[in-house]
Parts: C-alpha cells; structure tokens; sequence
C-alpha cells in the first residue's frame, strides 16, 4: 500500500463506527448536529490519547537531561504572530464559485469531491465560475477587553510560546547548548474542509519540540531528531515499515529551512503526515529578536561567543498519531470452524496505549467468593493502572468485549481459584492474552508485578 | 488568618518572584509586554501543574468504578450555549467612567483599587462619572468556516460537552445511575479584572466531575462529593484547617441549585473560592434536552422508569489549585547561628506534588568514578520520576537550589559510596531530606522502591 491513492474506505468507515460505538471519540456538538472539524474524546479516546501523550512527554521530557516542558496559553498576542509572520503569511490560497458561492482550496481542486453539493464540484461543472486563488488567513481571531478592543488569536502552534519564553527558560534553568524546549498542546487552524475524521481538524493537539543549538550542529540534530521519533513510533505500535519519510527537496521548504523531513504514515484513506522535522536555522529567535525589540543571543561560557541559537523541530500531531494508533490495531480475525463464521474485532494496541490495561471477572456472577476476590484484585491493580470490572454474561462474551476496545489481559476467577477443583491451583486466576488468546493461570499476589512489567 | 480581610502581599510578592526566578510561571507574550491575565508555566509549573492534573484523574477517573473521563473540544457551538443559558445569561454588570472611559464591575467598585489609572479610581474622584451598571458578556467568540460566516464560543466552563455528550457516554459504556463523566480542560472568560496572579485569569484550566443520580440521592451525594473534595486537598498538601465550606444560603445560589458549596482557601490575598460542589438538580439536562428536541432520559432497567437524572457537580479551579500549592509550600526558615542570618527559603510541597522528585550529585565533579556512579542512579531512576542531575558548587549550596524548587529528596554519590572511608559504606548514598534536612544512608539498590514508596 506504498501508493499514496490506495485507500480504503470501508476499513476506515469500521473504525470510526467501532470509534462511536464504544466511546473512543464522537463528534463535537453531535447533540445539536455537530461541529465541524471539531471533535470530542469519550471515555476510551481520552485514555488513549492521554497514553500517548504521557508517554511523549517521558521519553522526551522526563527521561532526557536535554530537553525542559512548558505549558503555554492558548490565547496568544498579535504582535508575537506579525514577528513569526503568521499574521500576512499563514493563509491558504482559495477560490471561490461564483454560482454556488462555496470557497474551496485552489490547490486540491483536483482532488476534490463536493459531498454537500454534489451538482456543483468546483471546476467540474460548466456551471462553475471560478474566480482567481486569493490568500486566506487560517487563524482563528477573538477580541476581549473591557471594551473588546483587544485582540488575540487562538495560536496556530504550539512553537511560538517556546520562542517567546526561551530567554525566560534558559534565565532560570542555568542549560547550556543544546536543550529542548517540549510542549503538549491545544492550536487551532481555520481549516476551509477538515476532513479524513480527526487528521485535519480545526481543534487539534500538537507535541512540539524546539530543540536550540549551535549552527554548525543543525543538519547533524535534524539527522538525529529524525532516527529518535523513528524509534518512539515504532515504541507506541507504529512500526517502521508503515512510515514513509520524504526528504523535502530545495525549493519546496519554508524559505528558512536548510532541511525539513515530513514522516508519514499509511492510513486507510492514503499516506499523510504524522509528523515534520525541521531544521528551521536562526529565523524564529530571530524575528522575535527583532520584533520585541529585545536581544534573545545566547552567551557561549566557554568560547565566549554570542550568537542566536539555531533550532531543530520535531512536530507531532497529536490526534493523528491516536488516529495512526487506532488504524494499525484494528483487526478483524476469522475464527469460523465448522463452516461457521465467526469474526473476531480486535484492537492490537501496544499494552502501554491501551486505553484498559486489565479487565477483572468472576467467572460466576452469583459465586460470592469468586466476585470477593475478583473485586479484591480490582482494588489492589486500580491505583497501578485501568482496570475494567466486568461480570455480566458469558465469559467468552466478556473476551470479545475487552478484544474489540484492545485490552491487553483479562483475569479471570473461577473454581481453580477457589481451590474447588485442585488445590495446587487455588488462589491462582487465568490470564488471557488478546492477542493469542492463549490462557495461563498466575497466581494473585503475583498479579501486579507481572503486568507492571507489560503495560507501562 | 480566618478573617477576608487579613492579607500579606510581602508573602504574595515573594512566592511571584520565585516563580518568575526558577521558571514556575512566566507572563504569556512577556516578550513583547504581556498578555494581561494569560500565563506560561515554565519548566517547573508544567510539571508541578502536570502532577496535580495526573492525582485527580486517578483519584476522580483511575480509582473509581463510577466516574468515566472525557476530553472536550474548547470550540462550542452557539446552539448549545444558547441552550445552557451563557448566551443572554453569562455575564457581569459594568459600569463606565465617562472621565477616563474605564469599565468597572458595578459589584466591586468599593473595593477596587485602580492602579493602572490612579488619579481615576472610580466613584473615587469627584471627576468620576459613572454610568448605570450594564450586562457585559462574559464569552470569548470567534469565527470560522470558508467566509467565517460561522460564530464558535471558546467554552466559558467544561461543563457543557459532558452534558452534550451524556447520551452517547451512556450508550457506548453499559454504565447505570449513579455514574459520572470527569473531564479536565482549557476554559476561557473574558475577565474585566484578571488580577490575583493565576488566581482570576482569561485562560484558566479546570477539573471537573459531572455526577449523574437518581432525584432523591442528589442531596446526601453532594455532601458526599464535599467530603471526598475536602480529603483529595488534604492529601495533596492543603490541610483542611486551611479550606473554608461555605454553604450558599438561599436566594444566593443560582436559581436551579439546592445545593452548592464553595470550598475557599486561605490565600495570601484573601479568602477566596478553589472550588464549588453544586446540586444542579436536572436543570441542564432538561434545558438540552429541550433546546436539542432529542430525549435525555434515563431508562431504569430495574424499576422500569425513565426520568432525566440530576447532577451534583465538583468543580475545581486547576490553576488556582496550583496557586494554593505554591502559596502553601513556600516557606523561609531561620538557620541563623552565632548572630549570622541565614535564611533558607524552602517549598515544602507533598512529594506526590514536587515537580522533581529527586536531586543526584556527585560530592565532587572531578571525581570520575563519583560521576560514574551518580549517573548510573539517574538513569535507573528516570524512567520511573523526575530526577534532576547537579554537579555544580558546594553539595551545601545545590541542597539549598533544590529546596527552592521544593525537591523532597537529594542523594549525594560520595567517598562512602566508593568504600575509601568505610568498607560498611561502599554502595551507599547519602539520602537528604528537605524538610527536616536529615541525613541516612541508604543502599544504591534500594533507592528505587525506597523512593517510589515515598513520591507517588
């Protein structure tokens, strides 16, 4: 499927329906007929989302000397996105129709498919009167004030608060060349047809890391930035063999990049972005030195030089990277003997972003003894992690449920546990494992250790 | 301190300073002279920030069987705004100075003192002219779409879309009264006044538990929520002889509410609100209910009724929690001796709070096998905590920076540790405690469980 036009739709069309279904995500305002490229997280979507992003911010933050976080404002100043040049820069060219009045991107007309007014696709009717590509501004404004007279913009990045408080980091964090900056983040983007479920969406969640250092060691950190988030996909579920990285040649970059990887990766309606690597040189300390009016060099102790720091992007999606965990773990198994049908669907997370870690049954709802304990392991594993606790129907039932949200393990106790049936086994459970379906018996106080080791 | 009036704005300007000095908090858009009541948390408040966010979604989300998480878009349809009653109700009453065209909030004017203008305090100069107070929207609105012909609210609570979402949580979760939906998030309001630091800013993060019942639990559920909010403060650090519970006496509480609460704190600015427990009756399922034209209701499976559940809501300012935290933890201690002053300046935050949980030196950075060793510790522990490496001045001088930043432990790699002074010693470190400033030895192998026990 290394073809960017190889898509497939009804895969797509199952995952958003298991996506409804059972409460990963639903649309924004559904009640009131929806919102349009805005989306919420049901139960099961903001554990995974909030997995991927605890996991983000551990391997970039916490578990690096190099890189600090922050946690910016979303409401963001005019003066910091006329200097970043979002404010006369940051638009989209657009045409519009004079017949149907509908305002379309000039450079996907091609592609594009009018769903909501099909008689009238832009440039495919003789109707069709379109006029010149004008450029659109994609960032959302707001006033306040007093009097409303001030205003702001919902920030398009997350990148600019790093810019503007880096001489305040770096002040009070005595670092030195090279560190990061790291930021987990809401922005926000005018987007004229979000599509492709949460990939382009007009609210959206960004996991950015400006990473300073000097000039002569930018292309090398771009090289390296580039071969780290590899492997940290490839830790989360998303294996190297499903990204694609393309190398933006000359001419194609930002004016201000001396290098830009994009990593994509094969989703069900085509290849896109998950993530840009950029070497974005000395331009955003350097509008912003110039903008504030304020010197923003960095003091070398050593060689005593000063000089503007250059930087390296890495810049995650951080709803695409859900939606790439959603795609690559849905499977649907054939299980039929017999000449019976019988499909499995099945959510191959990673144990580490499963939304549930562990499910906890009783075998027998009405066996008092099996439900004590069952409810005794719940309590013992919650404060560790997700635990479901499940104890309506069959068991089997009770497996496809867990199957079909990608819990990794279901213990189960039954008349083993007891000891009824043999006393070696008494107070062991059975372990399932999702993937295989395979079963083991692990004793109980060994519970805990056991899974500690596999689902962080 | 019980008193509202008793303030200490010496204490107030010291916990800003800091904040400012070791990156907890900066001004957002300070570069270019500040964006009035939005704030950046720096390296240290992004994690002390993230630790409490992560302690109430384990307490509130993680460790109950009865309340499920969400994350909502910030982007809110008019509809539904119009519905809760934010459109046409949301607002405060002002008043302007026709002298120096300020506008006031008519319910603060005794105490308002007006140090952006100071030869104009309003009603406070004979050249004052005040207008009749009028209602001024308290919302933050912006446009979007291809002409930006479609108005969105940036939600003013994170109430609202665990009310629009309530059905589909219900539908895809087998959930049965009581049950509740947790959500943390951005909210925004458009404050004429942000003052108080991070207490009353535009941009403001909450914590909030939606809590579905039957009619006749409403009552004795709310007190129950009071409870289990007064024990989360006291097990973060703020101690329960610190909070105040106002019981909103009637005719105060809005006009759907039979209940609320506020739990207020001793902040050094005044008395004043962290957090408010509201019985909202089934005031805003009904109003969706009625303003989408789709049913709301609940179906008891066991006694065969359908009825509109009501709500108890704990509602929590995140950010003005953090302040508490801040506020609560800062201390100077007088280690003075023979006449010398010296004071320690000490944030005694619970270690399940403190940003870094841990410090590891070398005694001395030119000893290579001290380094060796120091480092090795760092590594074993970061993928379980934050730990922060220092090998820069007198081990005295890097105790007293961590103490500042309120670091619970530090662990000092010295000759014990290499066994030159006392075989007994060799692969011990120094464990330093910061707020008794106690010293013990403890093996390298035990520091990890030693340290998980404690931080967590």
């Amino acid at each position: 499927m290394a073809n960017k036009d190889v898509t497939d739709p009804v895969r797509m069309e199952k995952i958003v329906s298991l996506c409804k279904r059972r409460g990963f995500i639903f649309q924004a305002g559904e009640l009131y007929g929806g919102l349009n490229g805005c989306w919420d997280y049901g139960p099961l979507g903001a554990e995974l989302k909030r997995n991927l992003k605890d996991y983000w911010w551990r391997k970039t933050v916490q578990e690096r000397d190099d890189v600090l976080g922050m946690d910016g404002a979303i409401l963001t100043m005019e003066e910091v996105l006329k200097s970043s040049g979002h404010i006369g820069g940051f638009s989209d060219p657009m045409v519009d129709c004079k017949t149907c009045k509908g305002r379309f991107r000039a450079d996907s007309l091609e592609s594009f498919e009018c769903k909501e007014k099909p008689s009238v696709c832009p440039g495919a009717s003789p109707k069709c009167e379109l006029t010149e590509p004008r450029d659109f501004n994609l960032m959302l404004q707001t006033n306040f004030g007093a009097t409303g007279e001030q205003i702001a913009y919902l920030r398009p990045e997350t990148a600019q608060s790093i810019f503007c408080q880096y001489k305040n980091v770096l002040d009070s964090n005595r670092v030195k060349l090279p560190f990061g900056i790291a930021q987990i983040g809401k922005s926000f983007r005018n987007e004229i047809n979000p599509r492709n479920y949460i990939f382009r969406s007009r609210e959206f969640e960004q996991m950015e890391i400006e990473y300073f250092c000097r000039p002569e060691d930018g292309l090398r950190l771009t090289d390296e930035w580039l071969e780290t988030r590899l492997c940290f996909y490839a830790e989360i579920g998303i294996p190297r063999e499903k990204l694609h990285i393309l190398d933006i040649p000359d001419g194609e970059r930002a004016f201000y990049s001396q290098k830009t990887y994009d990593i994509e990766y094969e989703f069900p309606f085509g290849i896109q972005e998950l993530e840009g690597v950029a070497y974005r040189t000395d331009y955003d300390l350097g509008v912003h030195a110039k903008g504030s009016g304020r010197p923003l060099e960095y003091f070398d102790e050593e060689t005593k030089e000063r000089f503007l720091p250059h930087v390296v992007e890495p810049s995650a999606g951080c709803d695409r990277t859900v939606l790439a965990l959603l795609c690559e773990a849905f499977d649907e198994e054939e299980l039929g003997s017999d000449g019976k049908s019988d499909i499995r669907t099945v959510m191959r997370f990673m144990p580490s972003m499963a939304p549930i870690k562990v499910a906890v049954f009783p075998l027998l709802k009405k066996n008092e003894e099996q439900v004590r304990i069952a409810r005794e392991i719940q309590k013992a594993l919650q404060p560790w992690m997700n635990v479901f606790y499940d104890d309506g129907g069959a068991v089997g039932r009770r497996y496809r449920r867990q199957d079909e949200v990608g819990t990794p393990f279901c213990l189960t106790v039954d008349f083993e546990t007891l000891g009824e049936e043999d006393p070696a086994l008494k107070g062991t459970v059975t372990v399932r494992h999702r993937d295989s379906m395979e079963q083991e018996r692990l004793p109980v106080e060994e519970l805990l250790p056991w899974l500690l080791a596999r689902v962080r």
